[in-house]
């Protein structure tokens, strides 16, 4: 049994949602020897979330983002907290929607992922800059 | 401290929400060896998702599969992501609100739930098939 | 490697989203003891949820009160399970939409949260009272 914990950052991304599986694994090479375990990623703030789905189209991103702002829309006329922008509110909203944080099943040395699943960064803020995570890893060694 | 892994299928089931408590019980005999503990299940989809919610009224579970059909309908005009029929995109959306995994504590052999507590399916396709989870038990035993 | 697991009501609260992570921690001085791991809260309630988010402004609790009333409002003509009150099917609903775990990453002695982060208890119910959580701890000593 061992236990990896680091905190990672991931690059800045405009508003929206954004496949991040391999940026992710590249900071961590500590996946490779686990034999069985858990990745564990956790984001340390409240306007931006972690999430999974589809790895391969962008459409399917951009719809997310579309219909995400129409379910939790900037401007509601009961919103009061607007100091730090139209933005903001719906960012908090969206992150509780999404959730801040991933357990993924490590198998063999990687993520035991579907074919189509990657990790989404759901960037919920127009300019939320480089956002960090806490990943632990847990497990068996091989 | 003990480590087990597999992937298991569950049964395939119409669209909408479903009770598989007892299903994905009678594929982890191991619970029974745990005294306290974590099961985590990933299911290894974008279009189906896993959550807990009331585990005796049918009515809850066919509630919530009208209210997401209206929070996140099809065929709204903004969809780019089509080709796959019109109850994909929302499904995709779906499996992100409700998410792909869980984890439940396992207390003296047994999942610790409330009382009105139980393990849902959620089937967000009208033909999704039958469904894979990674299923992993971690923890000391009796 | 330790595991600590326990039961701990949180204080009977009024329908909407209210900070309890000092409420939280206080019921887990084991935390102290961990250097690298892992917290896991799961709520035994189906009309109550965890999550988290902003840990200062009062008005981001009250707009997600408000919006999640919006999202998933009360008196749908097609809601079946009305018995328990008209508050009784949204509550449902929410919980499965924010959740009912969290698992928050340890680091020497103490939750791993960023600075603006606090955990939420969300009571859906307009009288829910006390709620039980199971609080497991697990992970590398000091």
């Amino acid at each position: 049994m061992v236990w990896y914990q680091k905190e990672i950052r991931l690059e800045a991304r405009k508003r929206g949602f954004h496949v991040v599986t391999s940026e992710v694994e590249n900071h961590l090479p500590e996946l490779k020897s686990i034999k069985k375990g858990i990745l564990h990623l956790f984001i340390k703030h409240t306007s931006a979330s972690l999430t999974i789905n589809e790895n391969v189209s962008p459409d399917v991103r951009s719809d997310m983002e579309k219909h995400f702002n129409k379910m939790i829309p900037e401007n509601m006329p009961y919103y009061d907290h607007n100091l730090e922008g139209s933005d903001d509110m719906p960012a908090h909203i969206k992150a509780s929607v999404l959730g801040s944080s991933l357990t993924i099943p490590i198998t063999n040395g990687e993520l035991n992922l579907g074919t189509w699943q990657g990790i989404y960064l759901c960037e919920h803020r127009n300019n939320g800059g480089s956002r960090k995570l806490v990943a632990t890893i847990f497990g068996e060694t091989m």
